[in-house]
């Protein structure tokens, strides 16, 4: 874009831009962009060191050597624009520390839903906000799994398959698949919206790859779509709950009609009431389009001394997982006799968790044929039968100590997917 | 929220913001503010003319006296940060030239979608993105009214009651129903997304108050929701398209899903691919935020001499109503007789309006009993029916030559709606 369109941006925003240098892993690969060869180099540290550079992007990824090299162009003065998410979620209050120092900015809109100006909303926009909460679907890997499995009853397996085939979930998708780059998105997140120190490894994390089809079933049937959310929530104590976990999503909710790979990130605030940004968060032109954005501000800020601006993170307590309060959705596959929904009922209310709804889940085969049990993973057998429960709000401690209870329960053949509500 | 929040902003932001003077009409109303009463003044000119005033905001709204204020402000080198849509979309051009001039800023995210941060996110974000069309509710009162008839199958006179009953519909609400409202905003969005010099006349519009019952339900069963658009796109050959009309909407796109007062605007680009955001339009709070924002930017700026954002408008040819093409929704009251649908579909093909589907609606009354037709307002009568007919993408100019051969035809006996198709 910088080559192909420099007049264009010019005459946009007045900043002519010109690319000065390409560090790159190996010479010899074909680019297949017109005029980049006499630019490459696979020595990062020599852009860095390049005393004509004004402005480093960076987007190599990974710790080492990223780390180093933005660390040495921010004390030389240069700004950085990185789309670093790893980096940013593990040592970004050291960059952006550096970075105030160096009175130079450090942008990174394409590290959280690249293709949405989210980080910039948040830091300017919002600036003046006071934000209660930041609940997104951050990653479009699994999304696009969940919404397979929700509009066409395909399997985790099956979806997954699907959106390795489509090369949105990469071989090796433990990444995407249990929540580790969303845990690193709310980690970037809770830095930007809340300005509290906050590293990936504070944040309570589950996948997805443990939701069943009769999860999603039941969903529909109770007026949810189940989604992988990165949420950051401030107690009124002041504790910061900072989560990655699927969730039950009421349909009404903005964030339940999010489909395939998009991206979309909900904030609820005193003044704005509730703000929804939805786009493509991955994918090389989004991306572009995203770093282009912050190097035309990094540019432009330059011009101009004590321009950029600061994040400054502060201490916070994380809020315990266990100190959670909210409703769930729970299956239990159970044996189907009298007296096991008292029994269950028991467990929950001695730990005063309250029952809002609960249904029986055993359909009857459409062709009246009845696979045995073995062939039917999941489904439940003859005399068995799937209890789903939503309740009411209640402490995540209280609802693991049901959970522990009712598997030594006899009639408790396996507890089935347990879920948080959330958006209601 | 600058009287009692002005510590937490200026933790947040490094600005110590100051409420020097407020200038209002009457200055014996209470106004429920602790502290403001000192800094009431009847006249606004004061404000603009006090040497100790770096900032002037203006929500006074209407284009006299705001017009003068903002330019002897400007003139002065005073930031002015504003909510009044209807100046922009009239004199937009000489004060952004004005504030160009002075190298200070004009900012105004409140005057289009207020708690959306979307005028930064386009002058910013996404500056160095070519974009191709902005598609927006950018109007509250409106999508409620379609929301209550959609949901609660209430008549459009019903809803626009409620609308009112509930404060967001005014006594008069013309400017809301007939589109004038959204008219000025896709204006103001087409200056800030296409730089292009656009005024609130060069706009087509149509508003929402010929959207019948029957339209609704058919959208319904169609697969659609109708919904009030402002859309504004560029042509191949560089024209602008600028029109706020009722369209049909396909369930599947993100702007179907935006309920009651809420504004969404979906922008398309080259690099970003599809973006939305959904919030808050209108209402004290989420208007105050913007305001906030814009405030602390400007505050920001103004410390730095240069760094005012400009906005550079160049003329644009805008595309005639007439060339538009687009797939278009039609209902038609008929005559119940064998030849009616040959006689209508000849007229469409000589027009090369070709269709894409066809349906009779005239549903057997549930209890059936068939009322009078006269007690039955816009339901077909005995020996009538409704034929609804969504084509493939036609010009608006022939499809215009069809509706009034049409309303020649014997059999025709009433052309209900003609709704645009977008989206899709």
């Amino acid at each position: 874009m910088l080559l192909t369109d420099a007049e264009h941006i010019a005459g946009r925003t007045g900043m002519r831009l010109e690319l000065a240098r390409v560090a790159v892993r190996s010479a010899t690969k074909e680019r297949g962009v017109p005029g980049v060869e006499p630019l490459l180099t696979t020595d990062p540290a020599a852009v860095v060191n390049d005393e004509s550079i004004d402005v480093v992007v960076e987007v190599m990824g990974g710790i080492s050597p990223a780390r180093d090299l933005m660390l040495a162009a921010l004390r030389k003065g240069k700004p950085v624009v990185s789309a670093n998410k790893e980096l940013l979620a593990n040592h970004g209050s050291e960059l952006w520390e550096t970075a105030s120092r160096a009175g130079v900015d450090l942008l990174f809109e394409a590290a959280v839903a690249g293709g949405i100006p989210l980080i910039r909303a948040l830091r300017e926009s919002l600036a003046g906000e006071r934000i209660h909460r930041v609940m997104g679907i951050v990653n479009g890997t699994t999304n696009y799994i969940l919404t397979r499995m929700s509009a066409s009853g395909a399997s985790y397996q099956e979806a997954l398959a699907e959106a390795q085939g489509l090369g949105y979930a990469e071989r090796d998708p433990t990444a995407d698949v249990e929540g580790f780059d969303a845990a690193a998105k709310a980690a970037i997140l809770a830095n930007v919206a809340f300005g509290a120190k906050v590293v990936a490894g504070d944040v309570y994390r589950e996948g997805i790859s443990a939701i069943s089809g009769q999860d999603i079933q039941a969903a529909t049937r109770l007026g949810f779509e189940i989604k992988l959310l990165a949420i950051i929530e401030s107690d009124a104590d002041g504790a910061l709950g900072v989560r990655v976990h699927p969730a039950m999503v009421p349909n009404a909710h903005p964030l339940a009609s999010v489909r395939d790979s998009f991206n979309a990130v909900f904030v609820e605030g005193d003044a704005l009431g509730q703000l929804m940004l939805l786009g493509r968060g991955a994918g090389g032109p989004p991306t572009a389009s995203a770093v282009l954005g912050d190097l035309v501000d990094a540019a432009h800020n330059l011009t101009m001394k004590g321009a950029a601006r600061k994040l400054e993170l502060r201490d916070v307590r994380i809020r315990p997982i266990d100190d959670l309060r909210c409703a769930y959705y729970l299956r239990l596959l159970v044996v189907d006799r009298p007296g096991v929904l008292a029994a269950i009922a028991g467990v929950l209310g001695r730990h005063q968790v309250s029952v809002r709804s609960m249904e029986q889940d055993a359909p009857e085969p459409e062709d009246g044929i009845v696979a045995p049990t073995w062939a039917r993973p999941g489904t439940p057998g003859e005399g068995e039968a799937h209890l789903v429960f939503v309740t009411h709000p209640a402490y995540e401690r209280d609802m693991q100590a049901c959970l522990h209870e009712l598997r030594q329960l006899d009639a408790v053949r396996r507890v089935g997917g347990l879920l948080r509500v959330a958006g209601s």
